[in-house]
């Protein structure tokens, strides 16, 4: 047989060129998915939607993580739970739709019955020995960022999620997450490794090519540029934009909502970043006509023309927060070659579909980004199976996003699995 | 790369906790599916079939157990053979449909020609040199009991199949399966590791919630209760239960049909258990009404009256004996997370479908109790996959037979492994 | 767990049995299909299609074999070029159908845009340290024999192409290739190991039990035939036919079309056997009336009545020449149990369906004989499949180019792995 040992993830990560893309089995070896699910998403917070998912009492949420299903539950005290979505008995899976509304959590093969904490409360036929309390769900780690739900399966948490917290809440709050329905969720699966998804998402070079729909609200100058390649023309337009961001910036935090750039993506655990960016036309929304797509702006807003508040966190989420709705996503991988992408737009709770809102307008920008996307990431990835493919070089005015996402990337599992 | 050195077998086993399910890798792992496939389904009897399905010289059956495709032929004597469903010349597979009839068996690819003996007969232009005589097919075990067939993939097959059947035939013998057809069969694909198919199998704890279908007939004390729990009222029940299981295995014996339990489950390499169980309402059938769904009992009965006899085998088959009809059940795991459940019901050879019996009612208790039990081990499936899941305990007033078929398991490997 | 070690393919190369079928893991193995890719494909000529599918400048075909994407392209220069098709910057895919005709090969990730000798002609915003000239496209070797294409991944590719393309080009050059067109293109998924395919395709023992329609043209006894099993009347046949290809041979030869048979299938790398064959009925055409499918002749072509012209090449091709078409098939591996089978009939670049030629005439003979195969090809992968498959004897008679494609492929296997 040929030499098949494969080349150990260590080196591989030791070895990984700084400004370059990742070597092929990063996006192809069924053992580095293992790893990145044992690692990046068992051992980190991990975004998987918001509390308006689960707006009651007794509403439950299931997410799947890789093979580890979670139940999301908010209990009779209104607090969010989460548990390992297995019965402590024979095993069975114990919550079956993405959405559903209980009482206690029943397993259907032989009624074990759970409250919504988690404690084994009913278990028939189980002889006088039996300790029901040895036998409660497994918890999960889950905190809310100003209504943004995330979880972490791993035993003890990394303890920054609360400097996150404290540094993105205040950009958040303003857009009151918690005051929100789901108007619409979308799932797609992307044909590639969840990392060519994120890495897709991190940079805005390839937007002018393919989103024709994107790029009215958003600015060209707002997605890096080689200066030594402009022009007059450009030159004046940049510095156009740069001086309308400043002033936007000035203007917003008058107004009480936070703006400037944070950007802690490769410099944190939990990683993250935001920035309130102006937007083209009328400047309101991610919309073809640039305009609010809900009557009724979120929270307390009065003004619509808020640009969009766009927030980043490693590994799997960002967001857009516009005066008037919310988009929302999250990547959860599937297999070393696909990715489900969950999309969910968000709207004030009172806002009334075709009344306030169209929903095919509301949705359409990103539905077509989504879309556009998808296919792109689904063409690296069939590169990536080349044997030919080797890493290129990242431009360094408009691709440091994906280099920090890489660079967190390598960063965490180095400090998992040891150099 | 994370230390993914499987944890050994010999090691699982030996580490298995009495009482409780099997660690996740047993329902999980394609390795110990290739061991199961080795050591339980290639070196043990395994119930593929009845008699009925080859009724007449030049039948020919097909069943595959796991990579192994073995063609069952009556031939020209009414004797029943099993050959490997493989040409000696270049591999094609010889026979392809589930059931033919043929004079010999004939390879498409080069017409090489075997008599219904396995003998090559007919092989074109091969040369002075070559040996008709070495390039017969190779020979299967197959045995049958009382009409139940049998077959043993390894070269020496368990020898206390005789006394398996010594002791099972006396109670299978009235119901004359050789003189029965096989009056309809379904193949369904459940979602799980063929143990938890069998475990599902091996109790009823889960019936009450689970099959309003078999609930009728089947009485709910016979599935077994912890008497602790139990209030007056039914504790009364109960004993009533008792009784009537007593008197009626008197009555039946008297008539010359054994009835009383006999539980080999974990005690015999080739392992099994029987008894006769009185049924609710008419008593009769595994039917909706409980009545007998067949006009023309079987063999020589005259009584529809005479519950059901209920047949179990490890790793693999069970079988209800009614007066009137029969239903038998084989498991053939396709692979680790699937496996094929083949039922088929079987009336008295002479019975016309219409005139005899309506084939929609004899079908529907089980065809219905097939799907939910494929539900029911599917959630177990998905639940094993769960980094989360551990083994849970076993009832031990409703589970026993579960244990027993884990425990037969456990040793069954261990004996061929090694600890 | 189970010894499951897999015997070395070294040990399985030099144990194979000389005269016999290849041992199962050979058609099964995933691991020897990688070996495969590597060794075979990886380091051979690969035939992959003609010069008329890339006829005018900007003209490019996709071919992928196993992971491989390859781009061939015919520049502006007239000359063809293969380029790997994957971008130098992220890795997409760079052209995605099988057939295009482009101005330069552009990356729609990014707009990366190579000219047609593989460039980089254009990045945007990569900085001034940017070395466009580092990141051009990744050559293949590329060969024309008389407009048949063959590419070779490796560095460095097998030097005896030129001494293949010296003795077969003058038996191939008279019916022109270069001045045809493609009239149809069919790909089909055979469900066996690409062995399978190319054993079936080398011998017609097969021929009479399987291809009513080939076997109008092909006469029977030039399948080969085993002289001891012949009755008189079989001698007297054989006779003729020997007698008729000796006088033929001499006529065409007369003629200027070299036809006597080349036979280096185990003796070269780049291995080969062809030969001129005269047919039945009218003796003109693969097709079921036995006559020319297209008026128009190939060349400087003026007798239809040329018999077939029969190619075959080591690893994955064969091509029948006839006087009014061509048709010429290619095997590509997909995974160890699937292998596609790409078939192209040529006519006269000048020839006009409907006027010169009838497609479902031209095609028929080919299209049906190539289903057959495929069924024939998947039971034999069925039967590989069975731990009781072992390997069994070609016959001397009618097998021999099947031995000697098993020869070469253990030999160029031994050759590149070491015994």
């Amino acid at each position: 047989m040929l030499d098949v040992t494969p080349t150990p993830l260590q080196r591989l990560l030791r070895e990984r060129r700084r400004g370059y893309s990742l070597p092929a089995p990063f996006y192809l070896s069924p053992e580095i998915f293992e790893a990145d699910m044992e690692v990046i998403f068992g051992r980190h917070w991990i975004y998987v939607g918001v509390e308006p998912d689960v707006p009651e009492a007794g509403d439950v949420m299931v997410v799947d993580i890789g093979k580890t299903s979670v139940a999301i539950v908010r209990d009779d005290d209104n607090e969010i739970r989460a548990f390992h979505n297995v019965c402590r008995h024979r095993g069975a899976r114990l919550v079956h739709d993405e959405k559903s509304t209980v009482g206690n959590l029943v397993c259907r093969y032989h009624s074990w019955t759970y409250d919504l904490t988690g404690n084994l409360i009913h278990a028939e036929h189980m002889g006088p020995d039996f300790k029901k309390g040895c036998h409660g769900l497994k918890p999960v780690h889950v905190r809310s960022l100003e209504g943004l739900l995330f979880i972490c399966l791993a035993e003890e948490a990394p303890a920054d999620f609360e400097e996150m917290a404290a540094r993105l809440g205040p950009y958040i709050a303003p857009h009151n997450v918690r005051e929100t329905k789901v108007a619409f969720q979308k799932d797609i699966i992307e044909p590639g490794n969840w990392k060519l998804t994120m890495e897709n998402n991190r940079e805005c070079y390839h937007c002018g090519a393919n989103h024709p729909e994107l790029t009215v609200p958003l600015f060209a100058y707002g997605f890096g540029f080689a200066p030594e390649e402009m022009d007059e023309h450009d030159r004046v337009n940049a510095e156009r934009y740069g001086c309308l961001l400043k002033t936007r910036h000035t203007e917003w935090e008058a107004e009480g909502l936070p703006s400037k750039e944070i950007d802690e993506l490769d410099t944190m655990v939990t990683a993250f970043r935001t920035e309130r960016l102006p937007l083209d036309g009328d400047g309101e929304s991610h919309t073809i006509d640039t305009k609010a797509a809900c009557k009724k702006l979120l929270g307390n807003l009065t003004n619509a023309k808020l640009g969009g508040l766009s927030v980043w966190t490693q590994p799997n989420s960002w967001h857009h927060f516009l005066g008037d709705h919310i988009v929302t996503f999250s990547v959860l991988p599937l297999d070393a070659e696909r990715s489900l992408l969950r999309t969910k737009w968000l709207v004030h709770k009172d806002a009334v579909e075709g009344v306030d809102y169209d929903l095919a307008n509301l949705i359409s920008v990103w539905e077509a980004t989504n879309d556009q996307d998808s296919e792109l990431v689904g063409i690296c990835q069939q590169g990536a199976r080349s044997p030919a493919y080797e890493p290129g070089p990242y431009s360094p005015n408009t691709e440091m996003l994906v280099e920090k996402f890489c660079n967190w990337y390598v960063g965490r599992m180095t400090a998992h699995l040891g150099r």
